[in-house]
C-alpha cells in the first residue's frame, strides 16, 4: 500500500492525500510522511490531528470526481456476486463513466479494460482510477467499444456493460469471453434490456437472466419496525448471460 | 494457478479435478496433467473430450458440499458492494456453513477467519475451501466467536456474521474493526436485524442500515415482457455499520 | 337476498344452493327451506347439520366455474380502490372470463355491462352470474367490444379492460366516459401496458398511470417474523386514466 | 342522488357544492340549482362556466378535512378486495380518522359503524362523511371500541381495524362477525401486525395472513419503460382472518 492514498479523517472533514503530499487547511498545515500508516493520527502544525484510515469502496462515491449517476454499492455488487468475478481475473468494461465499477473490481485484484467514448469522462476516469489506487490493474481507453471488437486479441472472464448499445457487444460475447465466461448487463429500461436477451439468445448464451432488484431500508425505532416509507427507485435491470461452449 | 481444481465438462457432466488426479467415467479413463490448461480439451483414454475450465463463483454453488442453506450470490455481492471489501482485506467471518461467503471473498484475495460452532460442518467447510482453491486465505476455525472475541487480537477491514447470536458480535465492533471498517450481519428475521442495529447504536456505530432485498427475474417471450409469474421470496436482512471512531 | 343462493358448509364441504332447492350428499337428503336463513344451520333427513352462510366475495374463487386465470382479489381490490367506483355507477368491462370482477361489482351495486368474445365462456358468465347472485346488474354480452363502441350510446362511470388489445378501447374512452370517470387496463405485460398510457396520452386523458403491484405474505413463527420464502409472483400491470373534458 | 353535493369545476379550480348553495368565487356568482344535474355546465352571473361533476372516490382525498394520514386508494381497495365486502353489508370500523374508508364503504352501499376516540376528528368525521353524501349509512361513534365491545350487540359482516391496539378487537372478532366474514387490520409495523396474527390465532380465526404491498409506477417515455425511479414506501402491513365456525 505505500504510495497509495490515505483518508485524512476529522469529523465531517475528509481529505484523499498522497503520502509525501501537503494539506492546507484552516486547521493548519499538515505534512503526510511518506510512511504514514494508516490507524495512527497525523498533527497539522496547529496540533489540530486527523485519523489516518484507509480508503475503502464506499468511500469512492465521496471523493471520485463524477461524470454522471455512477452505478450503486447494490448493483457493483450484484454483478459480482452473479458473475463470481475473482482476483486476477480480466474484465472487459464499457462505459466506464465515473468509473466506480472499473475501480471496486480493480481493488478486488481484477484487471479491467474499459472503454469510455466521451474523452473527457475518460479523462476524469483515468484521474479516478489513480485516486483510487488501482490505475495499475485498471486500463481507461477512450473510444466505442463495438468499434473495437475487432482489434481485441485476448478473451476474458467476463464482460460488463453500462451503454445503451449493450445488445450489440453481447452480440459478440463468445469471441469475447473464456469458456464459463459472464457478460453481465446493466440497462434501466425494458427494451435495451430485453435487446440485450435476445442478443444473448441470437449469440447461443446460457443461464440467460435479467434480475430487477428492488431495495427497502428498515426503519427501527421505539415504535416499532418497518420497512422505510421513503421508497427506494428502480435503478436498472441486469442481465447475465454465460457461455459455456458445447463439445459435440 | 498451478495445483489449483480445474472443471472438467461436457454437457450436463462436470467434475471439479486437481491436476495430475484421474478421473473414471462412463467416458473413460482420463488422467489430468500437470501442466492442464483451462481453455483447451482433455481427453480419456477412450478418445472421448471434457472441456477444461477455470472454476467460477457460481460453480461453487453446484461443487461445495452443503451443509445447510448456503447464502445466494445475490447477498454475497451485497456484502462485498455495500462493504467495500477488498483484495488483502482481513475479514472477520462467523457462521461458516457451506463457506460460499469465505470462497467469494478468498477467491477475491480477501483473508477470511472464519468461525464454525459445528465441527462436523467446519470441517466439510474445510474441504470446501480445499476445493474452491481458497485455503490459503481462509482460517476456517471450529468454534463460538462470541467466545473467542477476547482472544482475537487483530483487527478486522470488515465482519461478517450469519449466526442467529450476531447482535452479540456487532456489540464488539469498535474492537474488531480498522478505523472506517464495516460489520455485516445477514438475518433471516425482522427481530434478530432489529437486535443488530440496536447492539450497533449502543455500539456507537455509524452510517447504520438494514437492507431487504427483492429481486425479480424478467421474462421475455414473444408475447411481451413481464416480470416473472414466479416470485422470488425472502432470503434475509442484510445490517450494515461502520465503525468511525470520533477524534474529540 | 330472498332467493339468492346460500353458502351450506360443513368442514370442507360447501355447497353453493337456492332456497327450495335439494342437496343429496353422503350425509344424506337435505331440502333448502324458501325461508332460510344465514347464520342457522340446517339438518338432512338422516339429522346431520349444514351451516348456512352468506355467499361473499372471496367464495366466489371456490364455485364460480373459471374459463381462464380469474383477476385475483387483489386486483379487483385495486380496481375499485382506484376508480373509486360507487353503487349505482355504471361500468362497462371487457374480457369478462370468469367474471370476478363483474360479480364483485354487481355485488358492490354497480351496474355493469360486460363483453366476452368467446360464446361459450360468455355462457359460462351468465351462469357465474347467477351463481354469484348478481344476475340483475350484469349484463353479459356476447361479443368484441371494440367491435360494439360505435352502438353503445350510454356513458359509463368506469371503463376496466382485461383483453389483449385494451389499447384499442382506451383510444375512445373520452366518448365512452361520464366527465371525471376512470379507465382502468389490467394487462400483464409491460408492452400492452405501454399502449394503454400511449392510447390515453392521445385520446387526451389526464391522471394516467400504471401500477406494478408486489405483494408478499408476512410469516409470524416462534423463530422470528420475516417475509415469505415462498414469493408472490408477477399478476398484471393495473393503467388508470381519467377523462377530465376541459372548459376553454 | 337529489341534495348530494356535485364538484363544480373550471380548470383547477374545484368546489364541493350542495344543489341551492351559492359559490361566489372571482368568477363571479353561482347560484347551484336545486335540480343541476351532473354532465353539465352552470355559469356565474359574470357568465363564466363551471363543468358540473358527479363526485368520485378518488375527489374525496381532495375535499376531505384531513386529521391525519387518511388509508390510501390502493390499501382501501385491498381491504374490499380480500374481504369481499358487498352492498348492504355492516362494517364495524375503528380509528375512523379522515373517514376515507367509510366514505368509500358508504359509497359502495355498505353500512358502517365506526369509532373514533378523539372527539375533535369524530366531529370532523361527520362532516366528512356529510361531505361524502353517505351520511345516511355511516355512523361515526365518538369512542374506544376496545370498550365498547360489551355494548355492541350486532354483529357485522367485516371488522376493520386502523387503530394501534387493533390486536385487542382481533380477539373478540369470534363475536363480533358473521359466520364467515372477515377482519381486516391495518398495521404500520411488523410489531403489531403480529399481534394481530397472534390475536386472531388465539381467537381460532381461520384463513390468517397478514400482506405487504409494493406498489411502483411504471414511466414510459420516448427512451423506453421502466419501474419509476422515485421509489414508493411501505404505508402498512394488512392482516386478513376469517371466522369460521367449526360444527362439531
Amino acid at each position: 500500500m505505500s504510495g497509495r492514498r490515505v483518508l485524512l479523517v476529522r469529523g465531517n472533514r475528509e481529505f484523499l492525500l498522497k503520502p509525501g503530499e501537503t494539506l492546507e487547511s484552516d486547521l493548519g498545515v499538515l505534512e503526510l510522511p511518506e510512511d504514514v500508516e494508516t490507524g495512527t493520527t497525523v498533527e497539522t502544525h496547529l496540533g489540530e490531528e486527523y485519523e489516518v484510515r484507509r480508503l475503502r469502496g464506499p468511500d469512492l462515491f465521496d471523493h471520485l470526481e463524477r461524470t454522471g449517476a455512477p452505478m450503486m454499492p447494490r448493483d457493483i455488487g450484484l454483478v459480482i456476486g452473479h458473475t463470481g468475478v475473482a482476483s486476477d481475473d480480466r474484465v472487459l468494461d464499457a462505459g466506464t463513466g465515473t468509473g466506480v465499477l472499473a475501480a471496486y473490481l480493480g481493488r478486488l485484484g481484477v484487471d479491467v479494460t474499459t472503454y469510455e467514448r466521451n474523452a473527457e469522462f475518460a479523462d476524469v476516469a483515468r484521474e479516478n482510477m489513480e485516486l483510487a489506487g488501482v490505475s495499475d490493474n485498471i486500463d481507461v481507453r477512450t473510444g466505442d467499444l463495438t468499434e473495437e471488437l475487432d482489434d481485441l486479441e485476448e478473451t476474458f472472464d467476463v464482460v460488463t456493460l453500462d451503454t445503451g448499445d449493450a445488445a450489440a457487444v453481447v452480440e459478440h460475447a463468445p469471441e469475447l469471453l473464456e469458456p464459463g465466461g459472464f457478460v453481465a448487463t446493466y440497462t434501466p429500461f425494458v427494451e435495451s434490456s430485453r435487446d440485450c436477451v435476445e442478443a444473448a439468445r441470437e449469440a447461443g448464451l446460457s443461464e440467460i437472466e435479467t434480475l430487477e432488484t428492488i431495495q427497502r431500508q428498515m426503519d427501527f425505532d421505539e415504535r416499532g419496525s418497518r420497512p422505510s416509507t421513503a421508497g427506494v427507485g428502480h435503478t436498472g435491470y441486469l442481465t447475465f448471460a454465460r457461455f459455456i461452449p458445447q463439445l459435440e
